[in-house]
């Protein structure tokens, strides 16, 4: 928060971070003169935007009456993913009321989508979650006009491009909508309740289904002219590596993704190069073989391993599993430790369903970034996990519809 | 420029960007009221940082009187180089009053070198350039906290860390001064008067002695964390390359950059690979053997060849030479791609020595980049020559001299 920001948007942030705050500490905190705070409260009162939440504990003086954000505001947030929509409606303080997750396609395209959300937030509404929504915030899987509030030219995202997304949901919900990428909503989830709390400039490298990275500068996101800024995943790792979806070859994402860790555990499986695995291979096949999972697995006897299994088997010091995982964060390492050196960030977090590959990933990618990079721009660099996990994209989408509810505002 | 900055600072841009403009048009162009923008102009006359010139033409009505920046104003850009030191004395346009030149050797640390810098200055003094100068601006080649005015950790300038440099120019010239890297400066020169004018979002990127990136986001220069944002000639692009000045191995300035040109260079003249390089190189040595140039030369002989000897060779069609020159703007090209990927910038700048290979060179690194880089991010983004060279540097010197000149007269 700036003090160059509006006072409307100071206080709502305020309250919305930090709960219920007396008038008089509103006053200093914000650096505001009282009758210009008195005005602003009472205007955002009248708005419906803040309540009276009794009295503050004495400061010596006269009492001061505590305010805070309507007990009523309701914003729902969307995190679709590749595989997965995720919903959650909030109240002011971002607290969920109730979550939803459910598995999907995005390549469904966006009418199948936008209605599997619409019936969540729908089913919500049923369950006398919220009357009516203050704000929609949606992170979807590619790059997005956030201007526009429309996907532009996603690769995983067949018949996307230009949906007008924002538009639709905002009539929908009679309600203002705001649509960014997935990786920026994750990024902006970890600074407003992760392990970047607070934290200006950051990278949040999210390793999923694909490897895209949420660029924080200045406090807050930088998206590029084009709204790609963070396109990482389709980086040349190695010339003439495996073929990559985007139509090269040796991209980041080709060799270290869900994906790539799913084909080279299953090759390690089968080949016996890891017993871990090929014994988790072994048991998932009758288990798993009748199970709408595994009818969508490409491979030909629709058995699969998962991050899960090379981590399990890298706990148990499967050589191979270890291997995997090392291999991996060289690459990602590699990556970063030119990002290091390009953008001196003060943090790197990393996130996404990659992210349960633990310690052995993350110690790989510290070493390949301390090596490389200038000892300046690294002295002071940590490289941790992502703290909220699977949540973070949903948290940074309540994030971004709360500011966008608190700016119509003004 | 921006509509938040304060008025004055705006003013006082606005006349050094263009020149004498009517106190109506002023008043127009920057959204004042006539009280505000006359109580501004007032205090600025005052302090003698602008004056009057002379009656506007009409515009129908009354005719308004025109103001510029005061004609005395004076500012010292300093450019210093790993070789060379650049120093030139301009009026408040910006306008080069006086200009030198001179080789040097930044590792004959601080003391020598801002001695050979305050010298140039007072000849220009002597010569009746100026009287007082009104501020400093000084690049120099490595890492800089702009904070503090003072080079941190620079790999190549050894005696310089944390050397008080903007306190010992302050003090001397008895006015504010301001330290910067040398590669953000002639970022900041390019947008002021060269081909990246007005642009906001664009990566300089200096091929000389060294390789660096300046970083311009919404129209002002990132610097990362701890000042070294851009230092992306340590960024490894062959493992197990030629070993680097920072210790690492197959770093882009090993592979490709002055020293490693003449190096490559030398050994195609010397092979007979290219029978270009290898003319020049003996029509060179009897006239090169005496001079200090030569002597200062790494090689038994003593003997050069240079990147203008590659470049011209080249032209003549010497397939050695070309291929020297793409080898070097394929690896430029794929850290190129990958921070296209990650910036998604509206423009790429190549400047400094090796930029005179031309078109070669730029026609190599447009091939990779947007062979790599996703298309959404390539779509629209020249990459193009520098326009204003060897000046870039002083010109953005000059530039951030005047700001710091005018930040005071608050």
């Amino acid at each position: 928060m700036y003090l160059t920001d509006a006072p409307h948007l100071r206080i709502l942030r305020l309250l919305r971070d930090e709960g219920p705050v007396s008038r008089a500490e509103l006053g200093d905190r914000l650096e505001l003169s009282r009758p210009r705070l008195l005005a602003e409260v009472e205007r955002l009162v009248a708005a419906g935007l803040i309540a009276e939440a009794g009295m503050a504990a004495s400061r010596g003086g006269r009492r001061s009456t505590l305010v805070e954000l309507h007990p009523g505001l309701r914003f729902a947030a969307v995190d679709l993913g590749a595989t997965s929509i995720d919903v959650e409606v909030t109240n002011g303080r971002l607290e969920p009321l109730a979550a939803y997750r459910e598995a999907t396609d995005i390549r469904s395209g966006p009418r199948a989508i936008l209605h599997r959300v619409n019936d969540l937030l729908a089913k919500a509404k049923a369950e006398g979650v919220y009357e009516r929504l203050d704000a929609v915030g949606i992170g979807v899987p590619g790059p997005v006009s956030f201007r526009d509030g429309v996907p532009v030219s996603p690769p995983i995202m067949p018949g996307w491009d230009r949906y007008p997304v924002r538009e639709l949901l905002a009539r929908e919900h009679g309600c203002p909508a705001v649509v960014d990428n997935d990786v920026n909503i994750m990024a902006i989830g970890e600074r407003h309740g992760g392990v970047a709390h607070s934290v200006d400039d950051f990278l949040f490298v999210k390793i999923g289904t694909g490897v895209g990275c949420g660029i924080h500068l200045a406090g807050a996101v930088f998206r590029g002219v084009d709204g790609c800024a963070g396109d990482i995943g389709h980086i040349q790792v190695e010339p003439g590596g495996p073929a990559c979806s985007c139509g090269n070859t040796g991209c980041l994402e080709a060799l270290f993704s869900g994906a790539a860790l799913a084909r080279d555990a299953l090759a390690a499986a089968r080949s016996g190069e890891s017993p871990a695995l090929a014994q988790r291979l072994a048991a998932a096949r009758p288990a798993r073989s009748g199970s709408g999972r595994a009818a969508r697995g490409g491979s030909e006897s629709g058995a699969v391993v998962t991050a899960k299994d090379v981590a399990d088997g890298a706990a148990e010091g499967d050589i191979a599993c270890i291997r995997l995982i090392r291999d991996g964060g060289r690459r990602v390492g590699g990556v970063l430790a030119t990002l290091v050196s390009f953008a001196n960030p003060s943090m790197i977090v990393i996130g996404g369903g990659l992210a349960q590959l633990g310690h052995v990933l993350l110690a790989e990618i510290r070493s390949v970034v301390y090596r490389r990079s200038l000892p300046l721009a690294t002295g002071n660099l940590p490289v941790v996990l992502s703290e909220l996990g699977s949540r973070a994209g949903v948290t940074g989408a309540a994030v971004l519809a709360s500011d966008s509810a608190f700016e119509q505002a003004s």
